[in-house]
Order: C-alpha cells, then structure tokens, then sequence
C-alpha cells in the first residue's frame, strides 16, 4: 500500500485516525515556491479530502524557519498544542464531538538533596541569592529532561556546593498548582550522603552561602517544607537520641529500584518507587 | 516611576531584569495598523533599547489572531519557550553566556486507581479498548491540570468505571522517559475504596470489561507494573492471609496530608506526601 503524503511529506498515522505531518521534512524546491497564499489553498483542499476520508485528529509540526505558515493553520481553525525551542506543534480535532486530544506536560518537577554526613553527623545547607526570603534550606533545582529524580538532587547539590553525592531514598514530596510559566510542581527531597571526601565550592551565581550544620541546629534553621522534610528523615532514618518525640519512627523509607516487566510479548525496565526499610 | 510601555501594552518586569510583553493587549487602533513589516522596525529599535538598558532576557506571549507575527520575532532571534491552545511564548536570551532561562514542564502525570472493596473482599480491574495488548489492569489516566494526584484517581475510576471512591494511599509509582510528545512521565497507583454501594458502569468510549475479582484471582491477571503495585499492595496493608510470601510485611504506605508552613512572614498551605502507617 502506497503511503500518503502532503507536499511529499510522509504522513505520519496513528492508532486513532489521526496524522501528523512535520514540515520540517518539505523538500527544497517546494519549500522555495511556497507562498503564505498557496499554503493558504494546499490546507483548505486537504482539509476537505481529510474530513471525506474521516481522519479524526490532523497535526502539523512546524520549524521556526517555516513560521509564517503558521497563521494560515490558525486561519484553518487549528490551535497551538506545544513547542520547543524549534518548532511549534498544531492540531485540529476534527469530529463534532469533545475533543479527546491528549494534553501536553502541565508539570514540573524539582528535586532537593537533604545530605547527611553520617561521618561528621552533619547536613549541608544553603543560603540562595534570588530569594524573596533570606533562609536556609536543602540545594536543588528543575529536573532536566529524561532525567531520574536521584539524578536531578545529585546534580544540583554538585553544581551548588561541591558536595558529590550518592542516593539513599527519598524522605518525601510536596504538590502544588503554583509552579512558573502556569504549570503545577512537584519537589520531592532525597537522601543523599557525600560519595568522598570534598569541599564546599558555592556556585558563586546561585547561591550566598552553604555550610554543615549539627542536627539540632540545622532544625533550628530549617522552616517551612524543609523543616517537615527534616522531622520525617528523624523519623524515617531513626534518630531518636536527637529528638525525643521522635520515639515513634517509623524506619521506612521511599526507595527506588528497576523491575523487569513483562506485557504480553513486550519486555521493559521500569523504574519503580516504593516503601522500604530504611537502613537497607 | 512611570511604567515601561510597548506598543502601548504594560510591561512585566522580574527580578532576573527580564520582562514579558503580552501582545493580548495590543489596543485595538494599534493592533489595525500594525504590518509585518512595521512590526519588523519596532522591534529591531526595541531590541537595540533594551540591550542598552541591560535587559536579560524578553518574553513575547502571543495570542493565535497575531500569528502572523511570530515569524518577525523568530526573524530578530527569538526562540519558542511553550505554547497553550490560543497563544504562543516565545523567548530571546540577551547576555552574551550560557541561557538561563527555566525550561518548560516536560513531565505528564497518570494516575491509576487500585480499588479494593473490604466488604466483598474484591479489586477492581479493566481492560482497555485500544491497547496493543489485552490485558487486565487498574483504571487511570492523565492528570488534568490543578488537579492532586488522589483527585485523579477517584475522577478516572468514576469516568471508566462508575464506581465512586476515596482515596486510602499511594501504594507505589514509576517514572519513565518515554511518554506522548517526547515527554517523561510518572505514574502513581492509589488505594481506593468504594465510597457508597455502586453498580459498574463502564465507558463505552475507552473501557472494554470491568470486573471485580478475589485478590487472588486478580494477582493471577495482572502483569508488569500493576502486578508489581498489587503486591506492594498486600504487603502494605499486610495480607498475610492470602500469600504466605508476604510474611515480612512492611504496614507502611505513602499518604498526604496538607502542611500550615511559614516562610519568614509568608504563610502557605502545602500538600505533602510521606510514608506513613497503612491501617491510619
């Protein structure tokens, strides 16, 4: 069967009827004889052939150097869905009916590094500049993307103080619907203790000041959801000589591990979080 | 101090010296005048003032009748940043160092619901239309936006299945680099019970079977992830009766609870998850 094609662009199609078409693939000499006009007449006919052969969903996946074919999809009643740095993703639903179009990404997520030294018995925390309050709180920051949520606290402790880390469980996390750009946030705190021996070295356009603290004082200092983070990580990991009214820990933890799953005839490593015993 | 103007559209300025230019506001009588070509020298002189004043970093939210703009944006540098269905934000970094602008969510959130019934002693299960294998599985689905995790849950277990709960826990969740559009995507399964007596009711659109079945029957049913959370699940709230391997049973799960925090004179409330003890 002959695949289909649009300004001889393969056509992308998908389980529900629908196609994609990213203009990134036209060829040069249709692309040099493409007006904002003729572009104008090439969508209204496809739309017409489209809609007769009852194609649920069209997307049109267009590059930044191909900008100004944009508005004719606007014009065509199509809306954007998402971008990157390059390209802008459109879509038009075509039924009468609600449309069941998925939604992009609406959430980000950071993660903290709670680092204890169990060798010194201290916790490393810092001071951010930016801050609309002066405290002191955990290092962390966005995760990038495809990275695991140990990876971020890892990274981001390293960039802010120096401190090279490896993971022990996650000690919680926090939800909220205020994130920038509009987006909702979720920040979990790991666990981490330093992997060797290392100095604090602040990065000098993040942070003021980064320093270890005993536990009682870093409590002392600690205010909001990193002071809960702080009891909970007493609390999972134990430490009821710190805080007596701690006598009720729990010793468990969230900790992360790789399953090997099995769907029908599909294999797969999943990356998998779960309670756990602490002290594991 | 009189406030920064463009094209007649208030300026917003943060505190990392950027600012953000909404042309949603563009008034009417400059908006009706306004070519492609004009646009150009506007911002071609604007670009050249606000290098002189410092400025870090412009942002231009664009609705979809301006479309035919964005491509004199992208002419003079700007990059895509996200975009939501009638507007598009495009962003330029000014200094002559590595970007610091945030990046966009790139994270969807699913949530499958894992509901037990006490009274009969019985899981809920589903089978998809549309899936690539047919298999048994909790119902879930995509987080809408603002919406807690638990509040996911009960909402798609209503939607597939007609059956009304509320939420126990989070038994377990994974986090994986190869959701829809390029995106990551975590996915938590919650302990739901059965609000009120319900008879199932399934979606004709997305739900093929929808059955009730003894947790032993179930486990024999589930594969891959969701077999792995049904016995996170018998451990947690401690099964010991139904499958003799689970004798080392933790009786600990992940709950919410909302936190009253203080950040130096800022007051918030914050959803926050921790392990906690399953029969609380």
């Amino acid at each position: 069967m002959e695949q289909e094609k649009f300004l001889n662009i393969t056509v992308k199609t998908d389980i529900y009827n629908g196609i994609t078409i990213d203009l990134h693939y036209i060829p040069d000499e249709i692309r040099s004889e493409l007006t904002v006009d003729s572009f104008d007449t090439i969508i209204k006919d496809a739309l017409k052939l489209w809609i007769e052969n009852g194609r649920r969903c069209i997307w049109f996946k267009v590059p930044s150097r191909l900008s100004h074919l944009i508005s004719v999809l606007i014009k065509h009643g199509f809306e954007f869905h998402h971008a990157k740095s390059n390209f802008v993703m459109l879509v038009k639903w075509i039924p009468n009916e609600e449309t069941r179009i998925p939604k992009f990404a609406h959430t980000t997520i950071g993660v903290g590094g709670l680092v204890y030294d169990p060798v010194i018995k201290k916790v490393l925390l810092i001071q951010e500049k930016n801050s609309r309050v002066k405290m002191w709180k955990f290092p962390g920051g966005y995760s990038e993307s495809g990275e695991d949520i140990g990876d971020t606290a890892i990274r981001e402790v390293k960039e802010e103080t120096g401190i090279e880390c490896t993971l022990k469980s996650i000690i919680s996390f926090r939800h909220n619907h205020t994130g920038i750009f509009g987006c909702s946030d979720f920040y979990f705190v790991c666990l981490l203790v330093p992997a060797k021996q290392s100095k604090i070295e602040t990065c000098q356009i993040e942070i003021d000041d980064c320093q270890w603290f005993p536990l009682d004082e870093a409590r002392q200092h600690l205010c909001g959801f990193n002071l809960y983070v702080f009891e909970e990580f007493l609390r999972q990991y134990s430490f009821i000589d710190y805080c007596n009214e701690f006598k009720d820990s729990s010793g468990m933890t969230i900790k992360t591990e790789i399953i090997h799953s099995q769907y029908g005839p599909f294999k797969r490593d999943e990356r998998v979080y779960s309670v756990r015993k602490s002290e594991q």
